[in-house]
Order: C-alpha cells, then sequence, then structure tokens
C-alpha cells in the first residue's frame, strides 16, 4: 500500500464525511447532542469494555449532558472491524478500539496498539504525550478523516498458555499456536503453525489438542476463559503485545463542529481513561493470577535463547513494512523513545522494585 | 496526635470554610467564576509547577471559562506549607502540592506522596483507583474540610549524590546527608546526621564539605541544580520516594458549591494530570541522564545489605505512627495493595522489560 492510494482513500472518507456532516446539520445546533460511539468489544467484554463506557461517561458527565455518548458494542450498530470505516464515513460519530485491527487501512496504525518487541504502558504513554506520538497518531488520523487519541491500555500481555513447556526455540517449530496480528507473523518465522481462531473456538480448540497452546489477554481474561481447566502451563510474559493501548477516534468533522471546550473534554477524558484502564488492568489481572496460582497454574518464562528469537523474528516483521514511509518514521520514533526512557526506567523504577520485592518478600 | 484532635481541627476549619462560602455566595452564581490555587511550588519549577498548571488549564478550557482557575506559585498569596490550612479554611479555593508536606495536619497524608519503601507511581495509581485509596483520600481530606485528588506524579526520586561511594550500610554512620521527611527519619536509624536544608542551600553545602551528599528529585531538576560539578557518583533509586505523588485539593464547601459536571471536570483533570506529570518526569529525567552519563557521571546500585537496613529502618519509621488508626488502616491497605500487583508487575511488565531490552542492548 502506498501514500497515494491513504489519501484518495481519506479523500472520499472525507466527501462523504462533509455529506453526512450536512445532513446532520440541525444536530449541530446549541444544546444537547447525542454521539454514538461504536466499539471493537462486545458488550461487557472485561476491562476493554469498561474502557470505553469510562470515555462515554466522562464526556456525558463532563459537558453536563450536552454531548451524550452512547456506546454501542461490536455488533450492535456495526461489526468491530467496520468501527473504522463507519466513523472515518461519518456513519457512526466516534470508536473506541484497539487501532492494531486496522493495519489494513494503514501499517502504522500497529504503534497505536502495540508491536511485536515494543513498548510497555508507560513507555508508549511517554511517547505519546512528549515525544511526538500524538502528532504523528493525529497526522496518520488525518488522512482516514478521524481525530484519534490514545484512551486506554491492557497493560502487557501474556505470553499465552501451552500443552508442553517451551524450552527452545525449536520447540515452536511446528506448534499449532494461536496469536493473531504481527506477533503471529513472528511466530511463524520461528516456524510455529499459526492459527487465527476466532475467540469462541480457542477453548474447545486447545482443550481437543486441535492447538497446542494459544495466547489471549491476561489473568483477568484468560482465566474467564477457563485455560486454566486444560494446562497449567502459564507463561506469564509474552513479546508480541508488551502494553495494548485503546484508542478513542472521533469522525474529523465531528470533532472540528465540537467547541474547544468539548474537543478538550475528549481529549482529557480519552488520556485520563488511559491510565484507569491500565490501573483497572493491573488490579484484576493481579488479583486473578494469585487465585490461578492457588489452583496450581504454574507461571513461566521463556529461557533467554527463545527472547532472541523472538526479538529477531520481531525485527524481520517491521522490516517488511519499512518500506512505508510513515510506517518508517514511526518505528524510528518509537524505538529512540523507547531506547531513551528504558535506562533511567531500568536504573530507578526497575532497581527499586527489584531491592524492595526481594527485601520484603512480596 | 490523636483523632479527636484531628476532628476539632477540621470542624474549625469548617466553620470558617462555611463563613467564607456566605461572604463568598455572590461569586458562586451561574456564570464565570474564578478560583485560586495556591501551590507548594515556586513559579517554573520544572514538572510540578508544570502539573499544577496543567490541571488549572484543563479546568479552565473544559469549562469554557465557567471555571477560571489562576495558579499562584509559593510566595504569591501564601506560603509553600500554608497552603493546606489556606485551602481548608476557605483563604484559598484549591491547592496543588505534595501531601506529605502536611504529615503535621495528619502522619497519614504521606501515603497520598509517598512513603519509605512504598509504592511507583503505577502501583499507587492503582490503589487509588482499584483498592480504596481515593475513597480513603476523601475520608482523609473530609476531616479538614478538603476533597483531594491525585494530580501528579514525579516517578521514583533518586538515591542521591554522594562524595564517597557507599558499599555497606556502616558507611551511613555519620554521614551528612540531606534529606527531608520520613526517608531522612529512616536514613537517621542507620547512623546518618540528616540535615534538612532548604533548597538554595544544598549546592553551596555539598561544594563546601558541609555534607557528604544529598538527594534531590531525579536527573532532570538534579542536573539543574549542578550537583554533577561536585561529585560524579550518583545513585539513581533510592527507597525514600520510590513513586512522589502530589494531590489537588478544593475547599470542600466550594466543591460541593460545583455543579456536578464542574465536580467530575476537577476529578477527571487530576487524574489525567497524574499519567501526565509522569510521563513528563520520565522523558525529561530520561533526556537528562543521558546527558549527566556523557558529563561523565557514574550511576551507581547500593549493595543488598544497603537496601536491607533501608527496609528495617522504613518499617520503623512506619511504626512509630502504628498508634494512629487511620495511618493504620491505610498503611495495611497499601501493603496489600503492593503484595498483590508486584507479582503481576514483576512477572509481566518486568520480565518483558528484562528481556527486551537484553536482547535490544537498550
Amino acid at each position: 500500500m502506498d501514500r497515494r492510494s491513504f489519501i484518495k482513500r481519506a479523500g472520499l472518507g472525507g466527501a462523504t464525511a462533509v455529506a453526512a456532516s450536512t445532513l446532520a446539520a440541525p444536530a449541530y445546533a446549541q444544546g444537547k447532542r447525542k454521539l454514538t460511539m461504536v466499539t471493537t468489544w462486545g458488550r461487557g467484554l472485561a476491562g476493554v469494555h469498561d474502557s470505553a463506557q469510562r470515555c462515554a461517561d466522562s464526556i456525558t458527565a463532563m459537558t453536563d449532558g450536552a454531548l451524550e455518548v452512547e456506546v454501542k458494542a461490536a455488533g450492535e450498530l456495526v461489526g468491530a472491524f467496520e468501527v473504522f470505516d463507519a466513523v472515518s464515513s461519518g456513519q457512526a460519530d466516534m470508536y473506541h478500539g484497539a487501532d492494531y485491527y486496522f493495519v489494513g487501512q494503514h501499517p502504522a496504525f500497529a504503534f497505536y496498539t502495540a508491536v511485536p518487541f515494543g513498548m510497555t504502558a508507560g513507555e508508549i504513554a511517554n511517547w505519546y504525550y512528549n515525544e511526538g506520538g500524538m502528532a504523528m497518531h493525529h497526522e496518520l488520523g488525518e488522512l482516514f478523516n478521524i481525530k484519534s487519541f490514545l484512551a486506554g491500555n491492557t497493560g502487557a500481555q501474556c505470553g499465552g498458555w501451552f500443552r508442553k513447556e517451551i524450552t527452545s526455540p525449536d520447540d515452536f517449530n511446528g506448534l499449532k499456536f494461536r496469536m493473531p496480528g504481527l506477533g503471529g507473523k513472528a511466530l511463524g518465522y520461528l516456524g510455529a503453525s499459526v492459527q487465527n481462531l476466532p475467540g469462541a473456538e480457542v477453548y474447545q480448540a486447545l482443550s481437543s489438542g486441535a492447538i497446542d497452546g494459544t495466547e489471549w489477554i491476561g489473568p483477568w481474561a484468560d482465566e474467564k476463559a477457563g485455560f486454566q481447566e486444560i494446562t497449567k502451563i502459564y507463561y506469564t510474559s509474552g513479546f508480541h503485545e508488551p502494553g495494548a493501548a485503546l484508542s478513542l477516534a472521533t469522525n474529523l468533522e465531528v470533532f472540528n463542529s465540537l467547541s474547544p471546550a468539548h474537543q478538550k473534554i475528549v481529549e482529557i477524558a480519552a488520556g485520563e481513561s488511559h491510565q484507569w484502564t491500565l490501573t483497572k488492568f493491573l488490579a484484576e489481572n493481579s488479583a486473578a493470577l494469585g487465585r490461578l496460582i492457588a489452583g496450581g497454574v504454574q507461571t513461566k518464562e521463556f529461557p533467554d535463547s527463545v527472547w532472541d528469537a523472538f526479538g529477531a523474528a520481531s525485527q524481520k516483521v517491521a522490516d517488511e513494512n519499512m518500506g512505508d514511509e510513515i510506517f518508517k518514521k514511526t518505528f524510528d520514533s518509537v524505538r529512540a523513545s523507547m531506547a531513551r526512557s528504558s535506562k533511567w526506567d531500568d536504573l530507578s523504577d526497575g532497581a527499586y522494585l527489584r531491592q524492595r520485592n526481594r527485601v520484603l518478600g512480596i
């Protein structure tokens, strides 16, 4: 996909949206205004639907209902993967979702959720608010007629559930493993037979032996899915989504039609939800991990040789997109920010946590 | 200090505030309203004044100026340590500051900034939003006629600058070291001669040898202070303030007089600023650390034996306040939350960062 095609596409989206905005003009008058937020989440999906709802409720409450945001779960107005086009075209006003679902629209959208061997939640927030991330998100969104803000984060996702222990990269050779997205592509380079099953089929596939393992989200969601009933081997740290961010995107004409105060409310509500969602996952994942361990689950870490292979494969996947100038510019910006902040982070939080947890025995 | 004296004090504060609110009644009418935010920060003080200003600007912008928040730096209306009483009594509408300055009002205020061997920024946010922290902050604030929200975080503060390397806890015996607050108290138990110098005198004291070392904040502020001109020995990780939170507190009558929409705006602006401030410190500390190292500064970590001694001394300091029921309840809540979340945090973010940074060599 080259840049021209995005611009052309964005142009079409823009035209549609302008038409929509003209049709909808009476609703833009002063007073109450309903905004429809479509999402990539099933209603009630742990953490992520909560994150969308928090954004909606914050905006409604802070505008005293002048903007009343109604959340439509995936399938209620459009399907999960249709939310991008719906908002780009003006069919819906905003979406809350994971931008890496939209790498088909542009590969650089991956950076606003997670890329293999990429940033943790704290690092992405630093990059986003201080080192150019938000400006790049806006530039990319404008090509598609949307205004995006980070609006949630699940924290690091787990390495996954395996029927057998992993002792070397060779163990991935021929392994039937469920992992979508760029992470799955990277696993393919290790020889894995990567399965992209819909969520509803994963439990049954793991249980029957149709797959040898699966990643899912983290202890909170994984426990609900019930994988601990099938295997006790749980790799807690993974390479593929080290801090999966969620976005709130508004149709650009809709956003521009808001008063400066309401625009600021959308921005600050999204930022607050990024932090809140992250803490919600930390709290719930921590509690669930305790229950899983009490139930006999063994937490594991991949050996260094496997991490080395993950790193090489992740670089290979990134390299495939480097021909796209926006992807490359974003990759370079992310990598530079990560290299800058990781040293201080390790010497401060990292060193402190190692010592405090050792001394307190927690 | 027993609980009764706080309640009595709060009662007095409340009475004053009610009087102030009666006097100020016309300003409460619909339309524009000016709110004065006093702070514990000198105007322009790196990061922390920015955090106060961000809260003020967000509230002003989100209310379209219906609430216009004016920031008064320390000394402009009242002194840094007088902001609490000024807001409690209604002399000022809000303060932005570090609540541990107000341990004289109640020792439990320490938990809303930092306690030795306490929480990192991510852990305190988790505790605050999910595990009872905010409710306890409100309960404590109500005794003093204020409504408080976390509104910033500096991240982990540094161990400090030393004229000689530290190889065992004995090296603190007789060491003249500048460290205020509970951390300084803990160092006293290691035999240090703890100096509580005003900021403006620290450089000169270290330079002349009047003190053997000092903690300050982190690379960003430390570089500005110029300690690298005096010694190159920099302990980056410290035990005393592992994630120093900042608070936005509003006089309770003023807060209750706001519309629900404006109350929500204050709450969400504060929460967003907690995250934003943390990222700002991460970005600036990271950049400054790079410059300090390039200039010959050697980053060091205390050995295990020193961390063991820090841990024991921190517990001793905490134990001194356990007779106060609010302090004990808060300590127990913080410790339980920390123990719950630290395992998952280490198995996810911690394990990932160790491996990613090793593989990428960053």
